[in-house]
């Protein structure tokens, strides 16, 4: 493909791609293939010779597409939202013109310096505290990964290697400190609490650290308690394990809970002063928040109290691909301490030495995170910092929110029908079908929530807290809308009808 | 930005990106920014009111160009390249207008598909044996990471709990397989050559177990062998240390070797073989080949020999974003049982499950890897491998192969300035300068080097091996011809000439 078709392909994309996006809302939400369609559909082997281009994208239209799930439609209101817009696509694309892979300051100083400063940008439009931003009093800083399961699991590791060092630094250097660390190891937890998203368990299966739950409970809003966290943090001690990491969550998975940040912190801090147990060293637990999707919703002043807690804490973390029009990935993480993630992964080969480096003049990204390479991430969040301004994200986070609340109350409207499981909290509403008994409520809410699925107009999932089947309805796509709230209330109560009539 | 704005912007980016690419080479390869250069040229924060695209634009070009090094530029030799491509670039743009977080087949069951075909065409296309391909008798199969530092440390979790489970799969469960097994994680040495990349320590570094590295000499050109593996095993089992995970490279960062497979694999089967030590229970080493960038190599038929060996080892990865003309990330890993990948990093919590999951219809690639959500990233494959074909590949990387060759007969021709460290291997060459003595030689190779990067024209890298200082010269980028090997060649003389004459 020589300049000339490129340009020519390139720009006949755009208005494929525009044309994508105009007609989305009338697409089927989720793709009705079935599993395996695709390979009969493609030849066994890579072409020798080149193919035309209008042969590809033939095929992108005829075979790939049918596969898609539209993630962008106003009927998708599943999972939480991945979020896109005109500005970060075309952000994209300059990034990756200047494609590289930019894991030292050298490799385009560009591109760690203008992370640093939209993260900075982004730090101060949600209200974090001053110490997660590069210049403040901590020496922290944000870095751009590629998903939330990346930003924990790299934390966890800072954490980890933090509190080891804690525990050992008073022992000579040898063969006493050694043991001691592995003896260690063996005796670290890793906590989430029972609504926390799996990825904590995953990071520490893949550590190789023990996990343990902190129950929440519905009486809670299933947030987590400062008083549960106490009791959990005294049965592990009891069996003489160490824990080390804990995460909380702004907005959790399954009914977007808002852990109770200011008991954890009082929890936390009663124990650090309290009198030692049986080990005479007991480091803090280095306490990282999950605000994934939720933390969009600190751009609205009116939350901005919660972050307040954060400076009691270590790392926060939320992704400006789900919910605020930056296109995945790019999941911004913020850190009290950058010492904590250099000290954890830095390594210095001599060939990626350079004299900026040496000096220590320069952020090198690549020891705040696992991967070594990194793509442009920064341009895009930059792109949709000023093409909306702070007024416009607060607009779009505010549509989401009210189009919940109308959801909440359009179900409230319906107590024949519906009983709402959690009420509306940033743009999320989790529901279940009323029932004589628990059991027949699960059993209707499933078949409720499978013949939605089934029509293709809205595509919703669905969760099980505590033994209770509950279908999720999430409306912060950018394009869903109040007619959309009243679409998806209509299909409930068609759906709700006939199970409940039966 | 509303619809029309974003096809006008868009169509203009377009422009703009032919461009810079049609100039590309007449401009520095490394910016010469100083550090800190951008911060003084953005505003403290983020605007509150939108800004109209033509000031971003602008700002993209007068603040962040003046930032980026060129890395698609001829004169770029530095470290290995990272490539694009005009197709890869089309697919990045539908890869994004198809937006979703993708974790499971259902977010659009097109991404898993494609992903599994394109990997079946590229083990196919490279001569991987048949348990890399997702039919084959093996139950292995390709998944698209991000890096390779990504993939590296996805298959070392594999091989660290195949091995635990193996080691403590006798004992019964409940409290003695698991201290058993804290025992054994105590014990466990993750081993690379001295060539291997950093990324191998640093996965060991992430997962708290041990790393030992196995020596490398110049005499074999600093291939790992069979031999200096198997001192190095026996004198880890003197310790009581357990071995469970090999990084073997084709093509080492620094100098590209190639390990000597064959003896590599001799030798773990005559330990399988042979008579157990202190521990009854010896299971198999997992061994990983890190072809990272070599590995786009294997498309050319007289490489193919070299995959025979993977046979015996039990993953392997590459790049296509460093010399397959795939916009960065883009990282192929090949495993030969996905069961290895799953039994380690499946967790199925409530939120995610589906009918085609729970009924294992589908493959959820989000369980052969550590983050969650996954972007498009075969698509960019796709169109990569259908608009070049095999073929087109082919003589890219020939073309890259043959500047290296022509390279190291140049540098030949001048043994009173040169003498050829490491020969011509995959488009990559390094050279020392000539001197009296080890320290002079050091010393006027780090000259030049310094004096060929101040220049501008080329930006090279630099190693250290066994003390030896030695400049990388890498002539993979797509756009690299044998005018610019004679460009670099001559600033090379005209440096050396200096330095040697004083």
């Amino acid at each position: 493909m020589d300049v000339n078709e490129f340009r020519e392909a390139a720009k006949a994309a755009i208005d494929e791609i525009t044309d994508y996006h105009q007609n989305v809302s009338s697409q089927r939400v989720v793709s009705a293939v079935q599993p395996g369609y695709l390979r009969p559909l493609l030849p066994p082997s890579a072409p020798i010779e080149p193919e035309p281009f209008a042969a590809i994208r033939a095929d992108l239209h005829d075979k790939i597409m049918p596969g898609i799930t539209h993630w962008s439609s106003p009927g998708f209101m599943a999972f939480f939202p991945c979020s896109s817009s005109y500005p970060a696509a075309i952000a994209e694309m300059y990034s990756n013109a200047f494609n590289g892979a930019h894991f030292n300051w050298i490799c385009s100083p560009a591109v760690t310096e203008l992370e640093t400063i939209v993260l900075d940008w982004v730090a101060q439009a949600l209200g974090l505290p001053e110490c997660y931003t590069s210049g403040g009093s901590t020496h922290g800083g944000g870095v751009l990964h590629g998903t939330a399961s990346e930003a924990l699991l790299t934390v966890m590791v800072a954490a980890r290697d933090k509190y080891i060092a804690a525990r050992t630094g008073h022992l000579p250097e040898g063969d006493d400190r050694e043991d001691e660390t592995w003896r260690l190891r063996s005796k670290l937890v890793a906590l989430g609490s029972a609504g926390a998203h799996s990825s904590t368990k995953k990071a520490a299966q893949v550590l190789g650290v023990r996990f343990a739950t902190v129950p929440v409970y519905e009486e809670d809003g299933f947030a987590l308690k400062g008083e549960h966290l106490a009791k959990t943090l005294d049965e592990l001690a009891a069996k003489g394990l160490e824990p080390f990491y804990l995460t909380t969550t702004m907005g959790t998975t399954d009914v977007c809970a808002v852990d109770d940040f200011a008991g954890i912190a009082a929890t936390l801090q009663n124990r650090e002063a309290g009198p030692p147990s049986s080990t005479s060293i007991r480091p803090e637990i280095f306490v990282h928040v999950d605000a994934a999707y939720a933390g969009s919703a600190l751009l609205l002043p009116q939350n901005q109290h919660i972050a307040r807690s954060f400076a009691h804490f270590h790392s926060f973390n939320f992704n400006p691909h789900k919910w605020m029009l930056t296109t995945f990935d790019c999941s911004a993480t913020f850190v009290k301490s950058r010492a904590d993630l250099i000290t954890a992964l830095s390594i210095k080969p001599p060939y990626l030495r350079n004299q900026f480096s040496d000096n220590e003049l320069v952020t090198d990204y690549r020891d705040w995170q696992i991967p070594l390479g990194r793509r442009f991430r920064s341009l895009k969040l930059w792109f949709v910092l000023r093409s909306y301004g702070i007024s416009g994200l607060q607009r779009h986070i505010q549509n989401g929110v009210s189009l919940g609340e109308s959801l909440e109350e359009k179900l409230r409207s319906r107590p024949d029908l519906f009983a709402v499981f959690t009420p509306a909290r940033f743009a999320l509403v989790s529901l279940r079908v009323v029932g004589a008994d628990g059991i027949e409520v699960n059993r209707r809410t499933e078949e409720v929530y499978e013949r939605v699925n089934a029509a293709g107009e809205f595509y919703l999932t669905s969760t099980v807290v505590d033994g209770k089947f509950a279908i999720r309805v999430c409306l912060g796509v950018a394009a869903a809308r109040e007619e959309h709230v009243r679409g998806v209330f209509g299909v409930l109560v068609r759906e709700a009808e006939q199970v409940v009539m039966v």
